[in-house]
């Protein structure tokens, strides 16, 4: 897919020329989402048009999965999000002919996506039949303030001569477009493009409201849509599957018509119909109780905190800087109303893997929510310690103690059909323990109401189920996938085994803290301290002729990879078998690298740096989640040169589409991993002990970085420049403490503490990667 | 599914009182077959009916394979092998009322196979409506003397008074049977139930033909039917699925009506249908002048030379006798006049694995044909290297270089969804080396003539580019599945590892005994000596505390199974998920202790009672194929009593059905396992040194075996009981070297060889199964 051509602006992501050829990607860069409600940026007139998608977290349809060699335990259900009724078309006629760009040519198309606003404008000029110059301005909202409601403000004008304008607003039910589900089953495309049944529609003044319910999952939606038109005759047609309201007017020269249309949703699980319908509708009242400007100025608010609290700054690179803050503002939009529901792996800007969430939220978005939005962040983990019933039941299927939770899914159940990069990786379940275990360490939150003790004991009954101890009393994770999918199902993957460490002790700390919960999940002593001795007896490979650390037992030993021969066929997957590169020394992501950060207690600066070097040398970044991790490492192995070059592929994988994927949705790790390897990578941020850890390095195309954290209620800035790095405490009580460069200090409100910028002491020089392979942008 | 309950008798197959209720095992033990045809042993009335099958073994539909999540290089297509136009129905109505026995109850019903004759005959006696006793005998074959037909003599007789008779005789094609193939995917059963498309049908006296083209694979597939009918009217009816002939008759008293159906059938993939009619119709006049007697006395010829070369005796146990008998019958008939297509994992006796071909025919089927009809050996190794293109293919898919035969096939295509238990197991490329290298040192068959210089020159190509040496000089092989597939995906497997290099040994000693065939191969000096310093430098894990072979890296680390708690769970693989399985103690199948056998001069005998030892705790015996290579081994270990035991699981996995899996058709690999744990077994026979060697045991149980071979042109027979064993050269020019228990003797056509008895020494005692996995029967 071809990306769009984007001025570079602090504040805004402006397509100056609209082009019909880039449509795809720009329709997920200007997607709008509040975490509960999301709409792809399509155009709003439809046509020209990608993929169209308005989306609600957590609605979505099963579908059958068939193998064709199908074994035990394999899940028999798909789950796929869905399309629900579009309220975004405003369909123009001008004079009889149809506003579509690739017909009436427009001399200005400009679209504007305002991250301080919250708003995607878009203007349209161009002339008519009649030779009248005619131009349309909407500015569409999803709204950060009403969790239910998005908006739209349609105006065309008539500038210099007359124009008979018709503009059709639908709201649309059952409109089928590709569901990201990629399965030749024919039953598959049967049952989702038909996965509503139609169940109310309601005519009311200038709008009205649909229900339906999917066949098979049974979620009832509805969607209610009223406008406030300015001038013109108006006519509302209702049936099953639209709401139609049909504007017309005879504009003379200088007149406009203007129609601000508000739609609201609502869904659920159990509830009837009417009831759904009425919640919508209630949406969509107090949308309209808001008004246009009351809408326009609840965003405002929202995104005026967001930016108080959480913006970034780097001084040096424009396009980084506004790469940072669209990543800020998507991170923050994805998860701002989410409510016991996941966050997808595209999160609601597109159907990219079915919008499942994967491991990716847990390791990258919620960690950075964490520091940014706590609130969004808990009810994030609600959501997934409210699937512990069913990663329970997962356990007992693969005959394991414990939780063992879904790699991929809506609804909690595990969808996934290939078990050597699913079932296999069952580090995921690690990760997800990190997740709450960094989110009290970070906020102070009791882990009970997160239900994190639960999460936190399950899974470790998973690990000691899943690991055994060997002849020589080494403790073992043999046939598991690390996060490098390249590599499968594999013993003693370090990246599992440390993590697994942490999990064991994370869940018997746990049972020591909040002692009555672990009572009633039957925890004793004598199990906490079975999880201590397995922590304390993981075994990690080690190879001593090369003094780095095998990623699991016998890497190091394998083939090397044929980088040159195979330098024009990435990604690796879409080229070659499994079976062929399982076992050769090629990365698809980082793996033992993205344990030298997660893990950095086990490793000493030489192992990292050697390390470091070992992997960057071999892995080929076919997947979004590295770059940022990347980023990450090479600033703690003293590389900020090459930290910055991840970070900005991090920060710039869906603005430039640089993996080729962005047509199906924005790449929410990536975008969580920008703002880490900002703040993790060059910040040296370190939130896994006691005190909260930087160790800032400024590379040398930057000349200044700013960002906040909050940290247990306290909103903290650090800013570094040539001359340093001042912590400031901006809001909430002193005394912090904050570890710089190993060095504690006290920072209140009154007195920022400051560390002069120390020099990049790195005990290797820079690593090399693959050729071709180095950081895009 | 319940077993039949048959006589013990040494020459035959009988089921006196037959079994609606044991029905779909009974049809496959009674399945008829010559390699080329097959046809299930379905009563002549067709109902009842578990599977009705008429099978031309290298005729199949192609059907498209989803997969929910594929990945580069999956199969697009499965094949299965189809029902063809059915010859078999004879439905007979006495008095109006049709013969079906659950309805009229008969007072006799019993089958009889006769292992001598060739036939299957079938007697009933009944009482009609009428009062009359009604019997019919039928006797059916399967012609061994002309390949393309079947027949079937059919009398009614009424005993005791009079009877109308109505006999239909049909021709059926398009009759949908079940084939084997679990796909959820409807357009698998849509392609498969319409799998053939009518091209003609012609009436001719007293029957007609009738042809048809698969729709995918493009196969023309022809049956012609003729009758001899002995009194009553006849009337013959032909439509594009039928060709019925109906014979009516009033029987008096005392009177018989009596029916000869034959049935010629040719196939194609490139003649047209008036062409395939034809073969079809000229097989069905070469059966009809051979008439009803020469069919019989064909059958008669072929299997008096069966048995004068290939008949195995055992004393002191009735039961074995027989299935003994009965596997050298069914091995025999699955390959007799087998052109041009492989055999099947269930032959042509059912639906079972949708007709695909595995390694298994290579590994038991073939070495033993080898060793008894070599004629048919030959045809079937043709077959195999005819499909070297399409293997090439296959490797060039993986990047790999030479071939990359299919795991399992009918066209020689790989069609396997589950690479771990396929791609990855790619030590079938080394079985299929085996079976051309056994052959040629079993009968000095040219390796030109049947393509194994090829076979062996491409699979050792395809070995050096998947091993590698490590910095130390070991040359290994990562990621690859054994035999066993209760554990897959792993580093060294020694089966793998051992095979891989006896095949690149071969391919280099091929070249060099036939210089011109590899010089058109590409072969040059540098190219056989990099296989031979690679075969030198394989690395063979030992774990050298327990001072045994891991089957493969870290296998002896892996956790132990809980063979207890699983005790009613089994197959394990129904029970438990891969994930699960893959990385523990337990085995599904001989795995190491299958490279004890093959690859016996890499161990010592001190290795081999270790190494047994260690695997016969662990393994489940969940597949087949397993009991025949336990019983080898057990015998190669000094064990016979238990050497016995497996032998007499293997032989009478069908006739007991112990795997519940005979319903789907007979199990091949048990089939000439069987033999092999007889000859290879307590007979100690091994073929792939320079001379034949043989060190015989005697168990307990039995007081004499006696078995032949041919060895290079020469029938040898060898005979054992407690005063030792004799060798005798039963045709062909000696003398014959045989070494017998180490020593080597002169056979000649007057002089047999004699050697003592030894009584057995093993190193340790007799090995322990796990719980409830000792040999069955």
């Amino acid at each position: 897919m071809a990306a769009p051509t984007l001025d570079t602006d602090p504040w805004t992501v402006r397509e100056p020329h609209v082009d019909p050829g880039t449509l795809a990607v720009a329709e997920s860069l200007f997607s709008l989402s509040n975490g509960y409600l999301g709409m792809r940026g399509t155009l709003d007139e439809v046509e020209p048009c990608a993929t169209r998608g308005t989306y609600l977290s957590g609605v979505y349809e099963t579908h059958p999965l068939s193998y064709p060699e199908g074994g035990y335990g394999d899940p028999g259900e798909g789950q796929a999000m869905l399309t629900v009724a579009d309220g975004t078309p405003l369909r123009l006629l001008v004079d009889g002919v149809p506003l579509d760009v690739r017909e009436v040519r427009p001399e200005l198309h400009e679209r504007t996506l305002d991250l301080r606003a919250g708003t995607l404008d878009r203007r349209v000029r161009w002339t008519a039949l009649s030779g009248t110059t005619v131009e349309v301005s909407s500015r569409r909202l999803v709204s950060l303030a009403e969790r239910s409601v998005c908006a739209v403000r349609y105006e065309v004008r008539a500038l210099d001569g007359p124009a008979h304008v018709v503009l059709r607003s639908e709201l649309v039910s059952g409109a089928v477009t590709p569901t990201g589900v990629r399965n030749d089953d024919p039953r598959v495309a049967e049952v989702l493009d038909s996965a509503f049944e139609p169940l109310v529609h309601v005519r009311a003044d200038h709008g009205g409201a649909l229900a339906s319910r999917t066949r098979r999952s049974g979620i009832t939606v509805s969607a209610a849509v009223g406008h406030e038109v300015d001038g013109g005759q108006v006519h509302t047609h209702v049936d099953p599957h639209h709401v139609v309201t049909t504007v017309t007017a005879d504009l003379g020269p200088g007149e406009g018509l203007a129609v601000v249309k508000t739609v609201g949703y609502s869904w659920s699980y159990d509830a009837g119909a009417g009831s759904v319908v009425g919640e919508a509708s209630a949406a969509l009242s107090s949308g309209v109780d808001r008004g246009w400007d009351g809408l326009l100025a609840g965003q405002r608010a929202v995104l005026d905190e967001l930016w108080a609290t959480a913006d970034v700054e780097v001084d040096g690179d424009t396009e980084l800087q506004q790469a940072l803050r669209y990543a800020v503002f998507q991170l923050f939009c994805s998860a701002a109303c989410i409510s016991d529901a996941p966050v997808g792996a595209k999160g609601l800007t597109g159907v990219g893997y079915s919008g499942h969430t994967f491991w990716d939220v847990e390791g990258f978005v919620l960690p950075a929510l964490t520091l940014l939005r706590p609130d969004a962040a808990a009810r994030l983990l609600r959501w997934r310690s409210g699937t512990l019933d069913l990663a329970r039941e997962r356990a007992g299927t693969l005959g394991l103690d414990g939780a063992a939770f879904a790699w991929r899914t809506i609804g909690g159940r595990e969808t996934s059909a290939y078990w050597p990069a699913s079932t296999a990786a069952m580090h995921v379940n690690a990760d997800i323990a990190r997740a709450f275990w960094l989110h009290q360490n970070a906020t102070g939150t009791d882990l009970v109401a997160l239900g994190g003790v639960g999460v936190l004991v399950e899974t470790a009954r998973l690990w000691t189920s899943l690991g055994h101890e060997d002849a020589a009393g080494r403790w073992h994770l043999f046939g598991m996938t690390g996060p490098d999918e390249y590599t499968g199902v594999v013993d003693d993957n370090v990246f599992t085994n440390l993590m697994a460490r942490r999990n064991l002790r994370w869940a018997a700390d746990a049972c020591r803290r909040w002692p009555e919960r672990a009572a009633e999940l039957g925890v004793e002593d004598a199990e906490t301290s079975a999880w201590r001795a397995a922590a304390d007896a993981v075994h990690v490979p080690w190879d001593g002729d090369l003094r780095v650390h095998p990623m699991n037992a016998n890497f190091t030993a394998y083939r090397e990879w044929r980088f040159e021969e195979e330098r024009d066929r990435y990604p690796v997957q879409e080229h070659q078998h499994y079976a062929t590169f399982y076992r050769r020394q090629v990365l698809k992501q980082a793996d033992l690298v993205q344990a030298l950060w997660w893990c950095r207690d086990d490793f000493t600066a030489e192992e990292v740096a050697r390390d470091l070097d070992y992997y960057e040398a071999r892995t080929v970044r076919d997947s979004s989640l590295s770059a940022a991790i990347q980023a990450v490492v090479c600033a703690q192995a003293q590389h900020p040169d090459l930290a910055l070059r991840y970070l900005r592929e991090a920060a710039l994988v869906d603005l430039r589409d640089v993996t080729e994927g962005t047509a199906e949705g924005l790449h929410m790790a990536s975008v969580a991993g920008a703002w880490l390897a900002l703040v993790a990578g060059l910040g040296g941020l370190r939130e896994d002990h006691e005190d909260l850890e930087i160790a800032p390095l400024l590379p040398a195309a930057l000349t200044r970085t700013a960002w906040s954290v909050t940290w247990r209620g306290r909103l903290l800035r650090v800013e570094t420049t040539r001359a340093g790095t001042s912590v400031t405490l901006v809001r909430g009580d002193g005394p912090v403490t904050v570890v710089a460069d190993g060095a504690r200090l006290s920072v209140t409100a009154d007195a920022p503490a400051h560390v002069p910028l120390r020099a990049p002491d790195p005990l290797l020089g820079e690593p090399r990667q693959p050729a071709g392979r180095e950081p895009r942008t």
